[in-house]
């Protein structure tokens, strides 16, 4: 009989651990790509690690002492743009011409609000920037020039160009230069992009989501190219009814697929589960079409999801119920 | 007997020109606002009957002889980017800095392909500019000089700055700015937005969607604001196996809640109708949060959808069932 008290106390115990979400949690990703084993090694691979665990930690701090959702995105990816390891802010990667471009949006679960900058060069903190704009302008997607101008007004700080430059993304510009010479080479035809775009999502003890992402973009873009990353419903989405979701990855295939809209669509509408959605958008639409990259997602329900098609993806996650972990590659 | 035949056959008849969708069908708007018969004089009425009357004829010509669902809808905003009456091309409202940016994108419903620029003030037709991302580049969305470079390289009718003047929407930023100087005035309070941006979706002999917007923006808008109408998702969508979709009105709301993408997917994953799908968002979402302004979709059984919060919208339809209509105000 004590023995069967016990094991209902334990199944009840059990159950309750699973069914009951945590009372925050945070997910945040460094771009996916072709990132294997074989092409770091341990050294880089403990950096990476490191980087992406100061960032859970910013977050982590925030959540864990009753801050916002908004609060610790904001936090975690400025950690991700500071470090000149990911494809945003320090350490961008160059476009044709030879600049930094950085495109950042974020997004407010609670009642969809939400900002975007894209095409900046001088301002610090991408991101800071696309919650400017959410939170102090009636607009929500700025560009270029102007987009500076606003962030100057709102007394973001501001940089020289030279802030952003690193050798091994200077490095990256003259490779695809060189390849673009070659017969048959073309943007659409590399395989040498490393997609290091930023990003994380949230669920804070109030229960609200938020997602935010931040990119340099791809190496070698032209022509004022936006990507996924500013685009809200693309790069960025988060609603309490549904999900939030940052993305990483070829852009262009991200923007046509409306990829975080619509695992959060499927979510809203079709009641698939998180993971479920995920891995429809990323494994049976994007993958066949040849859109590499991933996504990570988070549900109101404290559910944690990091799927992508391509060989790794810098990720990691804590929640109130989870330790800080830190993964790269497949598993 | 010969009575109840009779019957029968009509009642087939009726029954069947019901339910099979029509060869072809075209829709498009001029925008959405503060439209009201007291506001514009019969003459004023008629140019816009007649201006969008021939954006009919355009596309009509294209989809009667069997031409693609993309040519029908270049063609029919091609009619109304040059017509002065409509915030798009020749006729686009004022930035606060007295520009003319113009935005615009397409998509094409058979492979879910895009084209998108964004703050284009030298490309006498943007939609043109927006087709030659999709078909001839390797991305998406370009924007700025960026994007104009892109436009001369391709080979596309270039104009100076002063092409898109008119001394209407001239008017319109120095009162837009008037009202800025009195006291709690703000771009998002003023009521006297036009909202001009113009738009087509189509269906063509193969079945295939296909959807366009092109627009100026918003007066007295700053800081390189981008609008709804190149945000794929946003102000523009079209998937065969959903629908096509393009706005009109207070962009940023439009963004926010993935107005296009939105529509489709409670369609795609909710199962509803066209029309009921266009309404739930319209009315029920967007209306109370404030977003005025409207929609024109097509799906691929030809059911045709013009719903607007606001009160008038500038539209007009026409199939290979239906002969040409055109209206401006609530029914």
């Amino acid at each position: 009989m004590r023995y069967l008290t016990s094991l209902i106390s334990l199944l009840i115990l059990t159950s309750c651990s699973q069914s009951a979400p945590p009372d925050w949690a945070l997910v945040v990703h460094g771009g996916a790509g072709t990132i294997h084993a074989s092409t770091l090694n341990a050294e880089q691979q403990a950096q990476y690690h490191q980087s992406l665990d100061e960032a859970l930690v910013a977050g982590e701090h925030v959540l864990e002492s009753g801050g916002s959702s908004l609060d610790a995105v904001t936090a975690a990816i400025q950690v991700l743009e500071q470090s000149p390891l990911f494809n945003a802010g320090r350490g961008a990667v160059f476009t044709h011409e030879g600049r930094n471009e950085l495109d950042a949006s974020i997004m407010d679960g609670r009642d969809l609000n939400a900002g975007a900058v894209a095409g900046v060069t001088v301002i610090k903190s991408p991101i800071a920037a696309a919650r400017a704009v959410m939170e102090d302008s009636p607009h929500v997607m700025l560009s270029g020039v102007g987009a500076e101008e606003f962030a100057r007004e709102r007394g973001l700080e501001i940089v020289e160009p030279a802030y952003f430059y690193t050798e091994r993304r200077w490095q990256d510009l003259q490779k695809a230069q060189q390849n673009e010479q070659k017969p048959q080479a073309s943007l659409q035809g590399s395989k040498d992009w490393k997609f290091g775009t930023v990003g994380a999502v949230a669920l804070d003890r109030d229960g609200n989501l938020a997602a935010g992402t931040s990119t340099g973009g791809m190496t070698n873009k032209r022509w004022g190219r936006i990507g996924d990353a500013p685009v809200i419903g693309a790069g960025t989405y988060a609603a309490n009814e549904s999900c939030a979701v940052s993305a990483t990855g070829h852009g262009e295939y991200f923007i046509r697929r409306t990829v975080a809209r619509d695992i959060c669509a499927r979510v809203q509408f079709a009641g698939a589960s998180l993971p479920d959605a995920a891995a429809q958008v990323i494994q049976d639409i994007l993958k066949p079409m040849g859109g590499e990259g991933g996504i990570i997602a988070l549900d109101t329900q404290g559910n944690m999801v990091m799927e992508f098609n391509s060989a790794g993806m810098f990720r990691g996650s804590v929640s109130s119920r989870q330790a800080r972990h830190t993964a790269l590659f497949h598993k």
